[in-house]
């Protein structure tokens, strides 16, 4: 790695912390210089403002996000799917995970009014929804899930509640794991009636056991929007 | 009203107007008096500052979301329920309106940073929860949802995905119809196999009909998570 490209990497890395400390909003060039052995100057020769500089970060969070959306571990389509799922949406309940997370979510406020958020923030929904559909994709093709079920509007509904899932996490302090734990449920259910229950994704929730039983996996009846049919 | 109310009703329907064209993060006390007759100091006079005008703002804002939310058209409640759902998620793709939403995510994402904005914005989300399953529990009385169903966790849900449009319209400029008639589908998809076609629910989407066939009402076969069955 070239010295430039350390330099750079370093400021992300220092990008990351000062979030973590002060939030979007109120962070300053200097409260990222103050992250690193570097002066506020230099930190303006390389980056032309904060937004500059914020548009290279998203694109260095993407450039993870994607690693790590990507990283499938051994199993069955659908239990690949609810690993997506559940790495997605790690709770993270303390320390600098937890504030990043709410810093995330300023970001993604300010962006109808930065140039070039939104481009990148784009990025993170199209690979995700790309993941997501390519998943069920191979899960109709292994016949766990029913050749109706359509992969592009089943991302779709996932990548808009993960969504719904983050933001009332960040504004109102929501649980994390009930409200994608029902997601899971969601994505049980769509299993076909013959389909072997998948090992490792039994739910998490309190009052969930998994159990094969008709064509839903659920926790407590029918505990989701997907309910009764 | 005294004159006092009229005063503060004032300075909330400025602080509406200032947010449409100023966004929350670069908001100052001074726009908000702008868009008034009264001074600076006027506004300083009633308020502690941004954060308290904005917590006396989100009350203002709640007590209009609630009447909203709790004015439902003539009919069965499923068909209330899918009115409900586009009340709520009510595009707005010009003007005013549509900075306002933006705005409004601003001010969720500083929630964590402020006293008392999530306690507030608390009241939204059980006020809506509350609407909603009240009314899957009135289709469950009428016979147009299954007695499996359960209100609670279709309500969480419904609540969950519906902040994921507001965030994903906000963040990336997503189509708030599109993800809107997802879930009214859903919603759709819940009634019982003999339930009688709600009237004026008709799916909008653009390749969307609404025909009576099966346990659902669906655009294009299973065109939402839930899918298959």
């Amino acid at each position: 790695m070239s010295q430039e490209q350390d330099t750079r990497t370093a400021f992300m890395e220092a990008t990351y912390r000062a979030l973590c400390t002060h939030g979007y909003a109120d962070l300053t060039m200097q409260d990222i210089a103050d992250e690193t052995d570097k002066s506020k100057a230099a930190l303006h020769y390389h980056f032309d403002g904060k937004d500059d500089l914020f548009r290279e970060f998203l694109a260095y969070l993407h450039e993870g996000f994607a690693e790590k959306i990507a990283d499938h571990p051994e199993g069955t389509p659908v239990e690949q799917l609810v690993a997506l799922v559940r790495r997605v949406l790690d709770p993270v309940d303390e320390g600098s995970e937890h504030h990043f997370n709410t810093a995330f979510m300023e970001i993604k406020a300010q962006a109808p009014y930065r140039d070039g958020y939104r481009e990148i923030l784009r990025r993170f929904d199209s690979d995700l929804r790309t993941e997501i559909a390519d998943l069920v994709r191979e899960a109709i093709e292994d016949g766990q899930y029913d050749e109706g079920t359509e992969p592009e509007a089943v991302a779709e509904h996932v990548l808009t509640y993960i969504h719904g899932t983050w933001t009332r996490a960040a504004a109102i302090g929501a649980d994390v794991v009930t409200m994608r734990e029902h997601l899971v449920e969601d994505l049980l259910d769509l299993l076909v009636d013959d389909a072997t229950v998948p090992i490792g994704v039994e739910a998490t929730g309190e009052q969930a056991t998994a159990t094969a039983d008709g064509d839903a996996i659920t926790g407590n009846g029918s505990d989701d929007v997907v309910g009764s049919g």
